[in-house]
């Protein structure tokens, strides 16, 4: 067996963005040379996902606006959470909506995907340095 | 390590609905010999998915008026996907609360399955063909 | 390659509640003896959750209300699921939004968390002895 372990360090400026990092894990998929496997990909933090749609900025958008519907940061009273002093309880509950982590199949070497998949990193307590980790094992 | 790849062809005639795909991963697990490993099932596409429930029509009626609920089809235009040309970005929404994939675990050569665990299909943008890779690996 | 597979019993006293089942992961991850690897744990029943966030009590309140105006449990009767005598279509809902299963990497003999990682179960129709899988594969 195989297998390779890689954090990505990423910084969103804002509260809340996304950030497409297929061509990151496809790199360390191919430094890992592993033929046939899984590749898993997940947030490290509680207030953010990763997770597989289109690159598509409208669509972006939509998730943010929608995410915000389902789970408003405002008023920040309204959380039990924030009584700790954090303003971010929203952040844990839009993550949960967009789910922490993929799994993707690796065949010939490469990510098995479909047509449009894409991983995207999605931030929704930012402006700080993130770790996502990387791990593949297979032969 | 052993392993197997596969892909499942489906086609629902609808915009949405919901296959139950359990019985043809089942097979998938016997073919790959596999006696004790992981299984991955993915949709490989961006506005469906792959979820583990119960085999019990009214519930998939639930999850329909639900995900409706929650991410509207009409009207198209509050969306911003949506000016692509596109009228599906409520199902790219309606996919993240359902989710991608399901990694379920293989032992004495079979899906180790509670009483009730169920592999569906969740087409949210259907009326063509698509695929969801079944991906094995283990000894 | 190595594997463990071990069923997790717990029983929440209420209809609704949260588990912290993170030291038990870890226990099963030093008996497994894998160094490098995946760790699959995944509610083996369709009411239930398995998910990773934060070990805050109130965050755990923000989830149950926030869970319970996305996907109400009453009244009853609103859901089809509903009449073939359960009354707990709300908790497959539910669960759908939390995760059945994570992923967790396995690195050095140790789950590879996060600073604020921890592994929950999430039980939405409690009461009664449910089990959680943990299947763990690597070398």
């Amino acid at each position: 067996m195989k297998s390779l372990t890689e954090h990505l360090w990423i910084e969103v400026p804002n509260r809340r963005g996304f950030a497409n990092i297929t061509d990151q894990v496809d790199d360390l998929v191919k430094k890992s040379e592993v033929q046939d496997g899984l590749c898993l990909v997940n947030a490290m933090h509680i207030t953010a996902s990763v997770f597989i749609n289109d690159a598509e900025e409208g669509l972006l958008n939509d998730y943010e606006v929608w995410l915000e519907k389902l789970a408003p940061h405002a008023p920040t009273t309204q959380y039990q959470h924030n009584r700790t002093g954090e303003d971010n309880a929203d952040a844990h509950l839009k993550r949960q909506v967009m789910g922490r982590d993929v799994v993707v199949a690796i065949t010939n070497g490469k990510l098995d995907f479909g047509p449009w998949e894409q991983i995207f990193y999605g931030e929704f307590d930012g402006r700080r340095r993130k770790r996502v980790l990387v791990k593949i094992i297979g032969e």
